[in-house]
């Protein structure tokens, strides 16, 4: 006779900050912050995360809690999880961890998520020079299905995922990372991965100063933002150190792909239920390392079979010359961003606020596409929309009368989660 | 009684050379191009397409005709067609054109295709800096599967589609390509849009001269390179002339998202049967432009449904941190290139040559996402590529043997397509 | 701000006995069974369930409690749920009730279930011919995959479902349902529709008396054991008494269609979290009387978008024509019956013993097709297993040794589950 | 170099009769009826077929063709085919053949079929005692889509298949046939499995005699109707006789499981692109006999990977209770003969008339499911159909109008097509 349900490891409580939770949480990498559990090959556990917000964004009306957002500390893992073989000895740098993810959903009694756009002066987001303010959408979820009262008229089932998911990196990893982001810094680029430092004793101040920010996916994995990474998926994690030490948090009901809003998935708290199996020496036998160092790799995966199905997607697609009309040259970037605007301006048409759907396209499960990569100077990127999430066709149509008067929407209904500083983009079918 | 099988309006005759058609073929996008058919809307119509390399690819081992080929002149596109509308009304400027793609497929008695990289001097590719050489593998169609003599091993179903499907342009979208894309070259891009002028009337020069090379993807479609353009999609192109002069080619058996190694489809000649609908003035109901004027705008698509279904997709990942170990800022391109040379160094170790992998991820129905685009200062894109087109299990497992020997390949079949100038890539385990 | 989680409207207490819950279970459909709890179309609420068999099968190795299974007392339903409208008016009959299935899943802490095949003296099954004797196999859940110690080597996601859904019936239909049972019987067909009545007061004794059991689906919903009623899906259920009075119960993780053992899905306590909404008039808009009074109806379903995802089917095929070599007339009942006995036998070449394959087609995510119809004399029946379940290539190959003596199985795992009395088939390949 | 298009081993001429090609058509199954065709195991080869009624259904408004069609020659199969290995050794008696379906479609100039209900005293059909009239509709293919004029407003892909493929009985085989089949006609039920002799040589006329009609599938695969055995299927064939014997026929652009009206799918002329692999002993490898000789065995298949995908499904219920009210016992026939009828009064109700959707549920890619087996008394079948076929939306919605009003459909368009004899229903939406 087998346990029934799987041994929870890490729990949270969500009365509680992030900083005060039984089992300490983390914002950064850093080879020595110790693990808080311990699991075997093989065993059927379960983790507990805060929302990567920690709490701080609430269920109402207004995005100043988006706006005022300190993005220094967000992320807040759970974790580190020591994984030892079945006969106790632990994964060791250079074997894979394949982690299974056989359930994962919203805690009970917190089923609810929010999506949000940061202001520009506060980490922005893809389409940060259209969208300069703060906004914010409320998910309530039923059962697999998500819906909002800041953008009425879509209802989608989620395809919910963790957003970070790794393992700890080597010293010598800590480096490279801290090393080329520094460089890239020192060149002018803001990147978000400078760390915060709040007081601690002095071991924990030279660790979390050490410590890199779990902002960018990197190759120990970490805020991938894969929004695949669902139900029945398994990873494939390089470890770098003894015990491998897996985090895992930023839980999400449903993003697009690119989670373009930045603050774009559909937050939540949530769980995670796993199963772990080291595969011996896998660095070697799997992962080629590009760059310099062997240590320069990248997880792999395999998507879980039991993803939403739908059979019609609206395409939209971008070149990569930009908004002013100036070419690039193939760079998907560019490409992906008009792509996206160009659905963006296509969606307003039905009624949306350009804002609603900025939201929308970050959090619903949208794809978005490499078309064309070689095809000079034109990179193209195209987005694909399943049609099945609106309430109303949106393909189009030979139509008597034009699209806008049709339909009965409240556009506005987004405004009110603005602080009214600037204006936002009027919808001409709203005015009627 | 309805007329049993589609009009054709384009026919090609596959032994006489691109010149020498009856009706004439074009590799460049101008208003004053003269339409070779009309067709109405409604009516359903068959256009047959050399390959885009104009005959000049053989059935055979040597990659010698890839490395010479004169890629100014390719593509070679049926049409234009102009269409009407049930009363005999042309399509004009400001309506979209929505194709339907009814059915598609090679000619028959043509049923093959091949799939080349281009030398580093003559095009190139997206990796071209890790595969200079000029590469070709053939593949053979046993219906819906393709398979190759020079990638054994793999064996697929066909997701095809057309490369280029675009309307004429105007005069004045035509002068902003120029325009734009001179810039580009000025600033010493290569940008393969350059034509070279054959001889012929001075009208047909001018126009040539005037007219922009059909490489990129632009507003009016194009080369787009959307591999899911299948049988049931549909695709809603602007109209910028009166007619809408609809032209279409670069067939392709099957292509990988991004196309990598440019000449990376299944190149093939090919039929397509359409059906056309005019949106009468659905630019300004569906499309909005997207920089200083209303001609910047790009087309919409619907997918079909029929596509290849794949149930287990293996998943590599790239950062935007390039081979040498540079950090780049959210650039989805060296992301993309990173998640593809992963999955090539991955694919090797199971006994196939990298020039194999590269050419393969080419062409098979592989999907290349961008998932994450705001995590600064790390893009993350992904490449899923469907498990069932291998032979072998390919993924990562606890083995007591590593994967190399066990496997039997023969990685050396692709080194007859070099010509031997440069060394391949040495696959460790062939040499037992 | 809306209530994040559903509201519990059903709650079970699995320590205690069916007939000990603190709102009532039942077994039988009646109209004057009081309803246990109301809701209001759109709100978001939940039903707990006991399993099926109400606590009696135990998570062990002996079939002794399945054998020994009073089948007169199971599936201790969870309702009747009275229905009303926004305004609180009650659905009536004549309406339709429309039943979203948001969420479903096996209750927190009683992750396992069970398959059995019942004695032939004591309920018997599809193949109780060929299986006589009571067998027991144990599931348990990691997530969304079930695996079970007497299986090995299968494990699968679950379509997870209510066997059991239904609204009251009229006494109209109550009595209808009586009559045409009551003339079967007569006629000398045992059909498990009789109804035993447990000690309680005069009014219930008579409402027990005339109630009809929940074995069958009939014009209510009940056990219809549609086995893709899960997550997303919707159910049309015509509405026979005022308030609707929806029941539901026998959880299924999992079910094969067919559910060919009679015990045959993953049975399990469960959840499930709803919404309705009431159409009303809808059994006349939407239903049309196919019998003598317009009761003879039957519900509508709409599936739901997150089934598991398989591309790849092993299908057997049965005919008409019975196991002595007797023709029947496009008998399907019989070609079905044939297409599973050629499917058991063809898996237990592969390993598993008869017994064995026989309880995971009940249970794992089959299909069973009404292929031919028509072609007299022969029913044409097909049943397709989705072969990733399986551990193994189940598919036919040119081998160089045969089939059975390559695998290592434990076929006689499940002998444990029997009672010792009858002999099971013996597998050849475990004789080495 | 390969060869590069399938080479044509069975060529027929539409404009000739069946009796009139060069190639001999079949319509029994014989083991000596002699080959027209070899191939080699791994070759490419094609075969073409004229439609299975013989080219006498014509493309008109008037069903006196179907009406008066004698059913006692149909199906007229191209082959047979014979099958021998790389080595030129047949294949024998004992073998399994796979045949992989590599391509097919209808004639090049020959894109159109029809569907048909038989005459009640004329072969009848599923539900000929609701339907005893013959009708016909024609559909006209565009690509992967067909549409009729005579049941406007529905559109869908094919899941093109050939409805008859199987292999030689031996004589022993046919010998069981013929005394089963005649136990039942002996009991008075007619079958249809009865071979008119026209005239020819003796030996002929002794082989047609002795030969089994090719009406209904048997244990040599035969008129099995698997809508499924589509693009990219395989099929595992028993080998009765030296060589296999293969023949094939019954063109379908599509149909519904159970091919309910009889002549009910999309009949039309076509073509298999096939591939074939000899499995040595396959039979006693994979196949277990169920009957009193080693000879009661059923083919297997494999499903290809490009069906057309829907994720929309409005399901259609029926149990074991008859129209009259009568109840069943088990009986899986009278289960699905309610669900069918079910959907047609409701889609009835879309402006529909009965005799469209009759044609319709028998020809487009609906599933017809065995969804409970064992629920004594009850059987429950279900019919699923994809909702993306209808031009409407059919799910049941509040309404604040009746359904029938709103829709603008011509129901009697049928009508032309029966000859007049005898009332059909009318649809009450249709009088205003």
């Amino acid at each position: 006779m087998a346990p029934l349900s799987p041994r929870v490891v890490v729990k949270v409580d969500l009365k509680k900050k992030p900083w005060q939770q039984d089992q300490p949480l983390h914002n950064r990498w850093h080879p020595e912050i110790p693990p808080v559990a311990e699991v075997k090959a093989g065993e059927f556990f379960r983790v507990e995360m805060i929302d990567a917000m920690g709490g701080v964004i609430k269920d109402n009306d207004s995005a100043s809690d988006i706006k005022n957002l300190v993005l220094t500390t967000t992320h807040h893992l759970s974790g580190p999880i020591r994984v030892v073989d079945e006969e106790g000895v632990a994964a060791k740098a250079g074997d894979l961890l394949a982690v299974e993810i056989c359930n994962l959903g919203p805690l009970p009694g917190d089923e609810w998520g929010f999506t949000g756009s940061f202001d520009r002066e506060n980490g922005g987001g893809f389409l940060t020079d259209h969208f300069p303010c703060a906004t914010k959408a409320i998910w309530y979820f039923e059962g697999i299905y998500a819906y909002s009262p800041q953008i009425p008229g879509v209802r989608f089932p989620g395809l919910t995922h963790p957003g970070v998911i790794g393992t700890a990196p080597s010293n010598e990893l800590l480096r490279i990372w801290n090393d080329r982001e520094r460089q890239l810094e020192e060149s002018g680029v803001e990147s978000l991965t400078l760390c915060e430092i709040e007081e601690g004793t002095p071991e924990w101040e030279r660790i979390a100063n050490e410590a890199a920010r779990t902002i960018p996916g990197r190759e120990n994995g970490g805020n991938c933002d894969i929004k695949n990474l669902s139900r029945g998926s398994k990873i494939y994690l390089p470890v770098f150190v003894e015990g491998a030490n897996l985090s895992t948090g930023d839980m999400h009901f449903s993003q697009g792909d690119g989670e373009i809003s930045f603050c774009g998935a559909i937050e939540m708290s949530g769980f995670l239920e796993l199963k772990c199996e080291i595969i011996r020496n896998g660095m070697q036998e799997y992962l080629t390392p590009m760059g310099p160092t062997p240590l320069h790799v990248n997880p792999i995966f395999e998507i879980g079979p039991v993803e939403p199905r739908f059979s019609e997607w609206l395409v939209f697609e971008g070149i990569s010359v930009d908004e002013s009309g100036k070419q690039h040259y193939l760079d998907a970037t560019v490409a992906y961003k008009r792509a996206v605007l160009n659905a963006i301006d296509y969606l307003f048409k039905f009624g949306y606020s350009k804002e609603q759907v900025y939201l929308l396209l970050s959090c619903c499960p949208c794809e978005g596409r490499l078309s064309g990569i070689v095809d000079s100077p034109n990179a193209v990127a195209t987005l694909a929309i399943p049609t099945a999430i609106f309430d109303q066709d949106i393909r189009p149509k030979n139509r008597k009368v034009p699209v806008g008067p049709r339909v009965v929407r409240k556009p506005d209904v987004l405004k009110s989660t603005y602080d009214g500083k600037l204006p936002i983009t009027k919808n001409p079918s709203s005015s009627s």
